[in-house]
Order: structure tokens, then C-alpha cells, then sequence
């Protein structure tokens, strides 16, 4: 099975997506707008992409991206985010002088550079990217901070294991698929809708679920994109594809629209 | 009045914060937990931070440090984002081979770059810091994307203006201060909240501003720092500091706890 993702192999993508697909092959793509292009027009069987990290908050291109193109989940995993300090092999800790990564893996690291005042962090394009410019550039005094699948794909070194500040470090990642499918146990359901700006508009849209028991375990608003101030909701509620999910959507689309269902799925 | 911002001078904040507090000086802080420290500690009268954008989404961190710190919100902006193409004096526009600017702004102007296919995209950690580094440097063959006051602050020359690709490209500012006040005319209020996790209690928590005709212009759950996959609700609504208003919020404690009035503020 072919999966695309947005980044370079070895990313953190990467290892979800071999986590979901066991044996899969990996698609690497620089943007996320060509990740849900290659699912739409089938150029891959699926995609794998970050939505929501415990830490850094949404991914809010991934959300746009979700409303806007035909694409169904199909899988959720939760991935605990392990930062390692990957360099060529034979560089010592103590040869190190500059460390690469993505801005948001450098500030998730920032007790390691407090002890370590010598080295430099400097900022690049993607945390496996880092891995892959350090070692494919033959450079001795430099490392970078990805995860360790990123040590497998560029046959690096981890010097230093989960150097992370924050072991709480979690990763939600979606598996989209182009077919609109559910399996059987599929328990959560991810939504998207637009309310009249009016008072009350949110209280009637959410008493949909709240009148029939059904448990949101999220929801967010996003300004919707081109028309600034004006919002979507996203939603998550706990429950598969059975007749009372389907009285609630059609429920709320009497006064919400338009409502989109993104998926429905197995909670992690 | 002394004004602290995250980043360099010359940033959208500084234009932010010049547009807020006419005649401010601003004080640049690395990071954002220091703007947060300098107006807990006083030594700064106030800060302007970002808080969300039209097209990128939420700043997840400034949510965060508003729930943890005792600031609050006292004024409210929206601020035009427009992407400038800036160099050193004497530099022309043929002499450009590479181009420094944050991750989101490169992203934002991806036209300019179809456009101009020798020139190269080269991540930097700042826009104001892109200017400031390539005419510090004197560099000849480079530019930096940046808002317009990064010129004036580093005396560059704007080389190409307005070059972002959507012009509905807004940023959402607050000014905080350390004290609590609310300004006569002050229409909208800034809440957070934590929902038990059972079915209906969002719906009961926002039942108390609907029952009172209260309109909320945004609600945002951002999982709470160090508690994977809990919740807590960023909320705006349209009223002041009046008793409408503190009946809704005394009601809404009665269930959520605990509430924090992030700030009471004039609309933008």
C-alpha cells in the first residue's frame, strides 16, 4: 500500500504512518496541498497526516484541507513524540557544534541546549530533513533532532536519546482515504459545520448531541478561509455510524450548513 | 509607555503595537514566556501579542500563557498582514538570488516565487529578523520578507510591496497589561473554562450565554498543557462588564471549573 506524507522520510509522519499500514510504502511529499491531491486523485491508497499535537495545539492547514477536498478518515493513532539527537556515524556528542531542526522540535528541546551552551541551534525546514542535510552534507560538527525513524532512513546515530522537555509530547495523526468507508467498531466521528452569526446559533448546533447523550470530546473553531471573522466548527463525538449519530447530523444540518462528515473511525 | 513583544523590532507586532500605543518605545523579548514574565514583573507597562490569524490559525502558545499568567486583555486589533520584499539600500530587484523570511511568510507569498523561479525561499527564524540579518550583513544578493516597518527600523528598501498571495490576510492582536481594568465602551469579553468530561456539559456551560441572548463570537478547545487530550474552552463574547454578563459567567461557574475572565475589551 502507497501512503503519502507531507515532509521527507524518517519524519514523525512517517513513523505513524508505519505504525497505522504496517509494510507500506512511503510517498514523501514537500506539501500538505499535494498530500490530499495524490489521495484525491489516486495516485496513492492513502495518506497519513498530523492534525492536533498536545503541545503545539492543530495542525490548521490539515483541518482546511479536510473541509475543503474530497477525502474520508479512516484510522486515528496517537504517537508519543520522542526527540533524538541523530548525526553521521562516528561524530562524537563532543564534536557537536550546530544542531538543525524544525522551530517547534528545537523549543520542545530547550533544556538540552541549556546544557549544552557550546552548541548552536539553528533552525531548518523539517526535523528528518535535518537528519538527511547533516549526513548526506558529510558534516562532523553537526547533528539534528528528528525522530529515531529518521536514524533508520539516513543511517545516522542517535547521540542522545528523548531529549524532549516534556514527555506529555503526543501526536495525533489521521489515515485518510479517498473511499468513504467505516469499519465495524468505528466509535468516533469527526464533523465539520458553519452556524448563522447569531445568538444561540453554537447552543442549538451542539444540543443535537447533547439532547441524545452523545459525548464531544472536541471543538473548535476556524476562521473560515477567505471570509476573515467568519468561522467552522470542527467536531469530534464519541460514536460510530448507527441510527442515533444519523438523527443528530440531521438534526444539526436542519439549522447548521453546510455539515460535512470527515470520518468515522476506531478512537484510538 | 514601554510595550514588549515577541521578536524583533519591525515586526508585525511592533506595527501592532505602534498602531495601539502611539509614541510606545517597544522592548523585543526572544521569547514569548518573557513578554509574559516583563508584564507580570512590571518591568514593562504592557505587551502586544498575536493571538490568532486569519489564515494560519490560532498562536496555540499566547492561549496558553493568557490561562497561566495574571495579565489581561485590554485592547483588541486587527492588523492587514502585507508581505514586503526588502533589501539593503542600492540593491535591485535582478540582484536577488535568495530570500530569508519565517516559514509562514515564505508560505504566504508562494506566487512571488512561481514568479521569480532563480530566486531561492530560505527559512529564517524571524521576518523582521530576516531584514535585519541580510542588511546587517550586507548582503548584496539577498532580501528578507517582512512587514513594513522592518525597512524603517533597519533602514532597508522595500523592492516589492504587497506580495502576499491572499490579501484577506488578517492577525489578531491583544494588548495586555498586569492590572485589571475595564475601559468605559468595553463590548467584549475574553473567558477560558474547563467542561467536566461528560456528555452535554459543554452544551450546559454555553446554555448560559444563550439563555441570556449572549452571542459568542468564538469558542476554541485547546488540550490542556500537560494533561494529553483534556480540554479547556477559549471563548469570546459580545458584552462587557455588565450584569448580563456576570450573571452569565457566575452561572457558568456553577459547572465549569474553574473560569478565568481573560480580559474585558473594546471590540476591534
Amino acid at each position: 500500500m502507497r501512503v503519502a506524507i507531507q515532509g521527507e522520510a524518517g519524519s514523525f509522519s512517517h513513523e505513524a504512518a508505519k505504525r497505522m499500514v504496517p509494510g507500506c510504502s512511503i510517498v514523501a511529499c514537500a506539501r500538505s496541498a499535494e498530500v490530499f491531491d495524490r489521495v484525491e486523485r489516486g495516485s496513492v491508497d492513502a495518506a497519513v497526516v498530523p492534525i492536533e499535537n498536545s503541545l503545539a495545539g492543530s495542525v490548521a492547514e490539515h483541518f482546511d484541507l479536510l473541509l475543503a477536498r474530497k477525502v474520508f478518515i479512516r484510522q486515528e493513532l496517537r504517537l508519543r513524540i520522542v526527540h533524538n539527537l541523530i548525526a553521521a556515524p562516528g561524530v562524537k556528542m563532543g564534536d557537536v557544534r550546530r544542531v538543525f531542526s524544525h522551530p517547534v522540535a528545537l523549543d520542545q528541546c530547550r533544556d538540552f541546549f541549556c546544557k549544552h551552551p557550546k552548541i548552536e541551534a539553528t533552525v531548518f525546514y523539517d526535523t528528518a530533513g535535518s537528519v538527511k542535510h547533516v549526513i548526506e552534507s558529510g558534516l562532523r560538527d553537526a547533528a539534528g533532532i528528528a525522530g529515531r525513524q529518521a536514524a533508520a532512513v539516513y543511517k545516522g546515530r542517535i547521540l542522545a536519546a528523548g531529549i524532549e522537555d516534556d514527555k506529555r509530547n503526543f501526536t495525533r495523526f489521521f489515515l485518510i482515504r479517498k473511499k468513504q468507508r467505516v469499519v465495524r467498531g468505528a466509535n468516533k466521528t469527526s464533523i465539520a459545520f458553519t452556524v448563522k452569526n447569531v445568538p444561540g446559533a453554537l447552543f442549538r448546533a451542539i444540543s443535537v448531541f447533547a439532547l441524545r447523550e452523545i459525548s464531544l470530546s472536541k471543538i473548535e473553531s476556524r476562521p473560515l478561509r477567505g471570509r476573515p471573522w467568519e468561522y467552522v466548527f470542527f467536531a469530534d463525538f464519541l460514536r460510530g455510524d448507527d441510527d442515533t449519530a444519523r438523527n443528530a447530523l440531521r438534526h444539526l444540518a436542519e439549522g447548521a450548513s453546510p455539515v460535512k462528515v470527515l470520518g468515522v473511525y476506531v478512537a484510538a
